[in-house]
């Protein structure tokens, strides 16, 4: 849990709500749905339908946006416009940010090439490798550097957030050298944990850790199936737990 | 969170823990530990020392293993190829997994040729993409199948694990047929929420989201450290909040 979610947290800072982790990790799903009922045409939305919409239920859409001062209209429902505007403001998204991706190995590539971060309030700005027969290579327009000269282009650019996508064993040092040019946000696909000073959030996405997770579900599920009668126990996650 | 962590759970499944579903996140976490901790040469490990290579606090981990009834010695600590052995257990690890990927696109294929699995408990077992100019192209040796033909590789590889990388507007139709082929565990990586049965269990990885919350993050520290004498207070995750 981010250590602003205690019982007085933000308070006190104008405009700025004191949120649970898990409001803040569900915030951006509410945005997604929001965009796409709103393609659609419409300008109102229930809880129930904008609930449906971003996988959650809706006493918790309910509660998460009053944290938010975001209350609808009682038999009316939330106008869409105005919610967009505030989830995007409180996630500091119209702000669009520049992000350094360091790795640009079969992932890093990858993540390089996406193209549906730009509409969602990011673009790559930066590309590095410690790999000489990768720097200089272009991918998506942009040229990738030598991991040597990470300080000198985060710092022109103004870069707050990475994204490290090297091997486990290179990432503690990327770690280090991004934070010590003043990079306070990462976001980690190497299956390792990193060491960063308090100011810095980290987030990981470890693909190998997800499936041991579905195996879990999938082993408790075949024990629960192998009870008698069991198959009927045997419900799975209805609501996505990841992120 | 799981169906399985109400009150009575999976109680009275013999063997078969019953974990909340934040615990079940943090086991794989524990695993990787304890295999770089056992590949430096070392038997036993205090709760202090798993729960640094880990990433967590030794509180939290000890409640953690004592759902597998895992207490360690006190003074002495973990047995790490017992907790190993009861960790993968508990995951279904002793059942090397086949995995199926849908969309071979940038991103499924780095996930493809991704050789990290291996280790983990898993293996690609097979690759689908809907675009004829895919079909029959090699990825790590594995030829890719038409989407159409999912079911008859599915049924005869009896996979009961899929990853989902197509773009958002093909996932649904694809979780529909993963899951009449009897696919009960879905990893999706498309942005969009997926409607599936309760015994199907589905997490999801969404790239932009993860940005967005390190967004709010950077947002949230820009607010506190506008404040007069505020950049003190403007602490960060110390702990990892992903996966």
């Amino acid at each position: 849990m981010s250590q602003q979610s205690t019982e007085h947290g933000t308070a006190g800072v104008p405009d700025f709500p004191d949120l649970p982790e898990a409001t803040v990790a569900r915030l951006p799903e509410y945005l997604r749905a929001l965009h796409a009922i709103a393609d659609s045409g419409v300008d109102v939305v229930s809880s129930e339908d904008l609930a449906a919409q971003a996988g959650v239920n809706s006493a918790k859409l309910r509660k998460d946006l009053s944290y938010l001062r975001s209350n609808g209209t009682r038999g009316v429902g939330y106008d869409i416009a105005q919610l967009t505007s505030k989830i995007e403001h409180v996630l500091g998204l119209h702000q669009h940010r520049g992000v350094a991706l360091v790795g640009v190995g079969n992932l890093g590539h990858a993540l390089a090439g996406y193209d549906g971060f730009g509409s969602r309030g990011f673009h790559i700005a930066a590309l590095f490798d410690a790999d000489p027969r990768r720097v200089g290579e272009r991918i998506n327009g942009m040229v990738v550097h030598h991991v040597d000269h990470l300080a000198a282009v985060v710092l022109k650019e103004q870069i707050a957030i990475a994204v490290i996508a090297t091997p486990a064993h290179a990432a503690q040092k990327v770690a280090d050298a991004l934070v010590g040019c003043g990079v306070t946000s990462i976001l980690n696909f190497a299956p390792c944990v990193l060491s960063v000073p308090d100011n810095v959030d980290v987030r990981k996405v470890d693909l190998a850790i997800e499936l041991q997770i579905l195996s879990f579900h999938e082993h408790r599920k075949a024990s629960l199936t192998a009870l008698p009668g069991g198959r009927a126990a045997a419900a799975g996650n209805q609501e996505a737990v990841g992120s």
